[in-house]
């Protein structure tokens, strides 16, 4: 193989889905709220750069996220786009009421791998968590809604440490028995490396086929990429991202948030991997709402060295990666 | 494998050797110039914190790289620090003769992969500085010092585009036939994704023996980490960093620079692989040295969200990744 001068990387997809959430785990958890006509703007810009699954907002209790109070809004004046998954997330039947009042066809829903977060972001032991959102996916399927999950602190919690991969394993087994189109693996604190991010999809997969999940990697201590990588080289095709890497902690200014959705796609362009999405309107338009949030970018290919970027775009187009 | 909670990645070495190239690479690149005492606690600090492999300056002309005028001096109040490699950056035989009169032990030299590189950064073609290098590893073996090399734009050319692999793995040869005992393989520009930096070590890993070898990866698009994984997991166990990501690009502030060691070391250390360094005071070497170039770090690893800390600093430590 040493002479192979492309060997490709093993298991890796040809084309790989990315489901932009900045609208929603982005803006959540930015410190400066947005008015709803920006994030109109954002989504719009979003689908225009090749975004075919985005998270648009959530509908859990304002008096929680005050950012989110408008998603009924946002999802009234985005749902024309034709061909675009845009889920909203749901916490329960009320918050479900609300998503299908305001028109959403996509939702969704959040349980924990551990008792203690469950405790602190839903208020319930894991099994109550997950028969309540058995009953949200119930009725968003009866009414015909299309159903996400996630699986928060698959990796690591702030509460209880270092997560069992079986653990996280099994609460994505109870989302996809709930019907769930495709369950989102997260290392919600960012916390985990590789070999973590490894163990915790192999055992996922064991439980769930590969083509049912995705993974959801915070760069809080700059592991997203490099973790979402060796996912990837296990055959997931399906990664979220969030433009401008937006997120972070609004208690720590200089904290990175989600994995920024323009580093991801210039791996996979790199990579000669498919993604549908055009890099460059992606940059735009993630400057745009930093310019919003006033802040900057944490996406790094979003505004490399010009010195360094000579050539460089157009040998991106000219020669894949393999 | 997917029953295993823990599978250890293909080929990781269960030690690696972290070459900190802040000193030289980082500083060298940094608007702010910084005085030879701020550079002095830095190199101090770093063997502290555990590096055993330092490069601490370089004896080219002041009138191209004014930021190592002071590199003598460096090199006279560092250099009692035992067991610790300092190599100093040397471009010709009058570039040695300061190393060697300032009491260097160990330098560092640096060929291009590309001819139009060369001729830019050398003002020689690519043989010519080959042999200009040969002469000043010849010169300082003769004089005791060990010699380093770098294949500069081994990925990717800021005026060729991307590298044939074989390219840098020829340069790479040429190094270790004049008797390097590592050569270091960088992409300069940092445009380099996984799949172009496992097939550029794969074709060096052909032409020199991968104990001989080690990475050296910009992270101006945001792929260092990743791009270093996969050449770790090809057996590669020698890996350049830049404390505090020191290095970025003097005409574009935002720009990153070199891989920040600090994240190198958070995964290395969850992947349950010894560096030898302990992060926390690698973390404090890099908030000074960022306070002297009134800039923020931009290691990620180095400036986590506290709330995403609770637990883990102790994790870490508890419970290796595999």
């Amino acid at each position: 193989m040493a002479g192979d001068p492309h060997p490709p990387a093993p298991l890796l997809h040809a084309a790989i889905r990315i489901i932009e959430v900045g609208p929603r785990d982005g803006l959540q958890n930015e410190a400066k709220a947005v008015p709803a006509a920006a994030k109109i703007t954002l989504v719009d810009g979003l689908v225009s750069a090749g975004l075919r699954a985005i998270e648009v907002g959530s509908f859990v209790s304002p008096r929680w996220v005050p950012q989110m109070a408008d998603t009924d809004q946002v999802v009234a004046e985005t749902r024309h786009h034709g061909g675009v998954e845009m889920p909203v997330l749901v916490p329960n039947l009320t918050g479900l009421e609300r998503a299908i009042a305001a028109g959403a066809r996509s939702i969704a829903i959040f349980a924990a791998a551990t008792e203690s977060f469950a405790r602190a972001n839903l208020n319930a032991t894991r099994a109550e968590s997950l028969a309540r959102f058995a009953d949200v996916a119930r009725q968003a399927r009866a009414g015909g809604l299309r159903v996400r999950g996630y699986v928060s602190c698959a990796v690591h919690c702030p509460f209880e440490g270092w997560v069992d991969p079986g653990e996280a394993a099994t609460v994505a087994a109870a989302l996809a028995e709930m019907g769930c189109y495709e369950i989102s693996l997260c290392d919600t604190t960012g916390a985990g490396t590789p070999g973590r991010a490894r163990a915790m999809v192999l055992a996922a997969m064991a439980a769930v086929p590969a083509e049912r999940l995705a993974v959801h990697f915070h760069d809080t201590f700059g592991q997203a990429l490099a973790n979402t990588l060796v996912c990837l080289e296990l055959g997931i095709a399906a990664v979220d991202g969030s433009v401008s890497g937006l997120g972070g902690c609004p208690y720590s200014p200089g904290a990175t948030g989600n994995l920024a959705t323009e580093d991801l796609v210039y791996m996979l362009e790199g990579l000669g991997v498919e993604t549908g999405v055009d890099l460059d309107a992606l940059v735009a338009v993630g400057a745009e709402i930093s310019r919003v949030l006033g802040r900057d970018s944490t996406s790094r290919a979003a505004r490399p060295c010009k010195a360094c970027l000579l050539r460089s775009a157009g040998d991106r187009a000219d020669q894949p990666d393999r």
